[in-house]
C-alpha cells in the first residue's frame, strides 16, 4: 500500500481519472492498494474480472471498474471508467506530482567535478559522484550518489540517473531518461580477431547514444559501437540485466524485457517488442511492431507487425503448433514401430 | 586452499564433526582443500566414488569419508562420517566461527548519514556509504563501503551487505541476510501503457520486502512491487544476475540458480528450485518443492511436487521423452516419404 | 565517426598495416567511421560485400579492401590489404597508442587506503576507491573511481579497471586485464545443503584466479571456489552480464559471449567459444576448441572440435537436421493420422 499526502473526494478523484463517481460526498481516499491489503482510505482497480472475490472481501474504500461490473459490486463506491488501470496511472501520477520531493538541486560537496564540465541549472549531483572533463548536465537533472560520469559525456534536461550508475566516456542520453542503478552504458563492445593464437582486441572507438524518455532498467549494459555509435531511440524502454552489444540501432517506443540480449548491430524498428530472455543474433533486422516471445532466438530478419516465438524464432502460431505436434510425437513413433516391423517381416 | 589459524587434532576435528576419527594423535590439521592441492596438513573429503583415485594420489593428511569405504583408503587417517560433506561443511563454519575477523564495529568517516537516521549497536559502516533520511539499520549489520542506502529502508540485525549494493527507498532487508555486491533492491517495476503511440510510465509505488536468512547474489535485481510488496521469503537463497520482477510473491527456503528471470506477479512456495537460466511467465503460480530444470520456461501454473523442464516447462519425464524421440525424427520422416511416395504411385 | 590527433599519409598508413597504397600524395586521413557516416578524411574498410553499395555511396577519403575489389571502387584512394578488418584494427590502435590520454598516474585524495597496501610505480588509482589490507596493486595497473578493491587481493602489472569493479577478498586478477563496470569478482559460490527444512549455507572460503591478458565484461560475476579457485585462463575473453559458477576453470583463450552461464565446476579447455545465452550444468568439461551455439544448454562433456548446439547441446548439424523436421511435423502427423484412421476401419 502506498500513502499519500493529500486525501481526495470522490469527485476530486473523478476530476483528476475522468470516468463517474457514484458513491457518498464523506469518502476520503489517501492510499492505493492491492485488494488484499486495502483500508478504508484506500482506492483500488478491477484489473481482471478473476479479481472480483478479492475485491469483495476487500476493506478498500473505492473500487474503479468499468461500468458493465457495477453490478457485481453493490453497496460500493465506485468510480466507473472504461479503463481502470489507465484511471489508476493518471490517479497515482497527479498524487505523485503534488506531493513530489524532488531532490534538493545542488552539488553534494564530496563530489569530484573535473575542469570544464556544464552543470546546468537546477541539476542535483549526490555525494561521491565522479564527473569526467568536458561533461555536460542539462537543466534540472538528477544524478544519484556514486556514479561516474565520464569524460565528454553529456546527459540530457531532467534526466534521471538513480545511485551508482557508469556513463562512459563521450556517452550522450537524452532528455528526461531513467537510467536505475548499476546500469554502464558505453562499455567496450566484445569484438577480438584470433591472431597468431591470441585473441587480439578490436579498438571499441564509438560511443552510446540513448534518445529523450528511455528508461534503462537496473545492471542492464549498453555497449559502445565499434567505430560508430550504438543507439537507442526516444521512448525505449529497457529493463533489467539487458544486453545492447555494440552498433546495435534500436527504434523509437521499444519495449525490451529482462535479460533480453542483442548481439552486435542488430536492428530493431519502432514498437519493437522482445519478451523475457529473448535474443537475436548479430547484424540482423526486427521489424517495427514484430514482438518475439519469451526466450525467443531471433537468427535471421523479421518482418514488421509479425509475432515470433522459438529458436530459430519463427511466426508464433506456426512454432505453437510444432510444439503441440511435439506432444504427439510417442504416438507417431509408436505408429513408425508398428509399421517398421510390419515392413521387416 | 585455505588455512586457518587453529590447527586441531583428529579427536577435536571428531568432536567438531560427529562420525569416528581413525589415525594418529600427533596428526595436525589447519587447512581444507581440493585432494589435488592438498597439503599434509590439509583434510579433504570424499564427494563421489570417482574422485577415489585423485584421493589415493593427494597428499591430504585426513580424509572425510563414509565408514563404507574405508577399506578402499587403507594407511589413511580417516574420519568416517555417514555424510563426509556435510562433516566438512560444520568443520569450515567452526574453523570460520573461531578465526573470525568481524570488521570493526564503527561509522566510517567518509560515510554520508541524513538525519533520521537510527543505527543500531555495533553496526559497521564502511567509506563512502550513503544512508538516506530515517532509514534504520538494526545491531550487528554490516553496511560495507559504497553502499546507497535509500530514505526509509530497514536493514535486519546481522544482516550483511558487501560493497557497492543498493537499496531504493523503502525497502525492507530482514535479519541476517547476505546481500553481494552490485544487487539492487527496489527498482522500478517494468510497467508502461501504450498511449497515443508513446509508452506511458505506470507509477511504481510498492517497494520490496525480504525476509530473514536470505541470501541475494551479485548484481542479481529485485523490483519494487507497483502498489504492493515484492516479497522474498526467510531463507531463499538467490544465485548471481537473477532477476525478480515487480509484484513477485516467493516463498520460503527456495533456490534461485543464476540468471533466472521471474516476470511479474510470480508466485512461488516454498522449497522451490529453479536451475540456471530457467525463467516464468507472469502472474502464476509454482507450487511447493516444484523443481524446474535448467533453461525450463513456465508458462502455466504448476502444481507441487513435481519435476519440470522445457519450455512450455511441463513433466520432466514427459519432456525427455519428446526430447529422445526427437532424435528419431531422421527415421520417422524417411518413412514417411517413402509411404507417401508408395501412395502417390 | 572518431577523430584522431593525427593526420597520415596513404604511405604513412601503408607503413602502420601493410599492404599497398594507391592514391595520391595529398591525402590525409584523420578519422575511421562507418562508411555511411564517412567524411573526405575518413578511412573506411571493407567488411563484405554486400556493404559494396554503401562504400560507393560514401564520402570516405580512402578505403582499405582486398586487392580484387579493386576494379569495384574505380576513381577511390585504396589501401589494398588481404584482411582489410586487420589492417584497420592496426590502425586505429596505432592511432590509439599514440594519442592516449593515459590516466595521470597517481592517488586520488579521496581514495581509503588501508595499511600494509602495497602500490607499484605509476599506478593510478581514482576517487572513491577503497583498497583493503594486504592488497598489492602492480606497476602502471589503472585502478578507477569507486572500485572495492577487498583485503588480500593482487592486481598485476598495466591492469585497468574501470569504475565501480568489486574484488573480494583473495582474488588474483593478472597482468594487462580488462575489467569493466559493475564486475563482480569474488562473491561467494552458490551452495546450500538441505538441513531439517533449512537451506544451511555451505562456506566459500577458495577464491579467484584471473590469469593475463584477460577482458571481463560489464556487470559479469565470476564466483569464489568453495575451497580451492575458480580460475580463467590467459588471454579469455568474457563478455557483459556472463556468470562463472564456484570452482570453474576455464583454458585460455576462449570466447565467452554476454549472458553465458557456467554452472560449479565446470572445466573448459583452451580456445573454446559459447555463444551467447548458452551455458552448461556442472560438473562437466569442454574440450578445446569446441564451439556451443547462442542459447545452447551443455549437459554432457563434449569432445574437442566440435560445434554443438541445442539443449541438451548436440552436434550441431545433427541439431539443425532436426530443427528442420520439426516444420515437418504437421505433414508427419497428418499422415500419421490418415493411417491410424486406416486401421481403425
Amino acid at each position: 500500500m502506498k500513502k499519500f499526502a493529500a486525501a481526495l473526494s470522490g469527485a476530486e478523484i473523478q476530476a483528476v481519472c475522468g470516468g463517474e463517481f457514484r458513491g457518498g460526498e464523506q469518502l476520503r481516499i489517501t492510499s492505493v492498494a492491492d485488494p488484499a491489503e486495502a483500508a478504508a482510505d484506500s482506492v483500488v482497480f478491477w484489473e481482471q474480472d478473476r479479481c472480483l472475490q478479492v475485491i469483495r472481501g476487500s476493506r478498500a474504500g473505492l473500487v474503479i471498474c468499468p461500468a458493465e461490473k457495477a453490478d457485481l459490486l453493490p453497496g460500493r463506491s465506485l468510480l466507473l471508467h472504461p479503463r481502470p488501470g489507465f484511471a489508476m496511472l493518471k490517479l497515482v501520477s497527479w498524487w505523485l506530482e503534488s506531493s513530489a520531493k524532488k531532490l534538493t538541486p545542488g552539488i553534494h560537496p564530496t563530489a569530484v567535478i573535473a575542469p570544464g564540465a556544464e552543470i546546468g541549472t537546477d541539476v542535483h549531483i549526490g555525494a561521491f559522484c565522479v564527473l569526467g572533463p568536458n561533461c555536460r548536465i542539462g537543466a534540472g537533472a538528477v544524478i544519484e550518489a556514486q556514479s561516474a560520469i565520464g569524460p565528454q559525456t553529456t546527459v540530457g534536461k531532467n534526466t534521471w540517473l538513480y545511485p551508482r550508475v557508469t556513463l562512459y566516456p563521450g556517452c550522450v542520453v537524452g532528455e528526461a531518461c531513467i537510467i536505475h542503478s548499476g546500469a554502464v552504458l558505453g562499455a567496450d563492445g566484445f569484438g577480438f580477431a584470433l591472431e597468431d593464437g591470441v585473441q587480439q582486441k578490436i579498438p571499441q572507438v564509438g560511443n552510446v547514444v540513448i534518445g529523450d524518455r528511455v528508461e534503462i532498467g537496473a545492471n542492464s549494459t549498453v555497449d559502445r559501437g565499434t567505430l560508430g555509435s550504438t543507439i537507442v531511440g526516444d521512448g525505449t524502454k529497457i529493463d533489467n540485466l539487458v544486453q545492447i552489444g555494440h552498433n546495435c540501432r534500436i527504434g523509437r517506443h521499444c519495449i525490451l524485457c529482462a535479460q533480453v540480449g542483442l548481439a552486435g548491430s542488430t536492428i530493431l524498428g519502432d514498437y519493437v517488442y522482445m519478451a523475457g530472455k529473448s535474443g537475436s543474433a548479430g547484424h540482423l533486422s526486427i521489424g517495427d511492431r514484430a514482438m518475439v516471445g519469451a526466450q525467443g532466438g531471433v537468427t535471421h530478419d523479421l518482418p514488421a507487425d509479425g509475432l515470433y516465438w522459438g529458436t530459430p524464432a519463427i511466426d508464433a502460431r506456426v512454432y505453437k503448433r510444432i510444439l503441440a505436434l511435439q506432444r504427439k510425437l510417442p504416438q507417431i513413433y509408436g505408429h513408425y514401430r508398428q509399421q517398421a516391423k510390419k515392413e521387416e517381416l
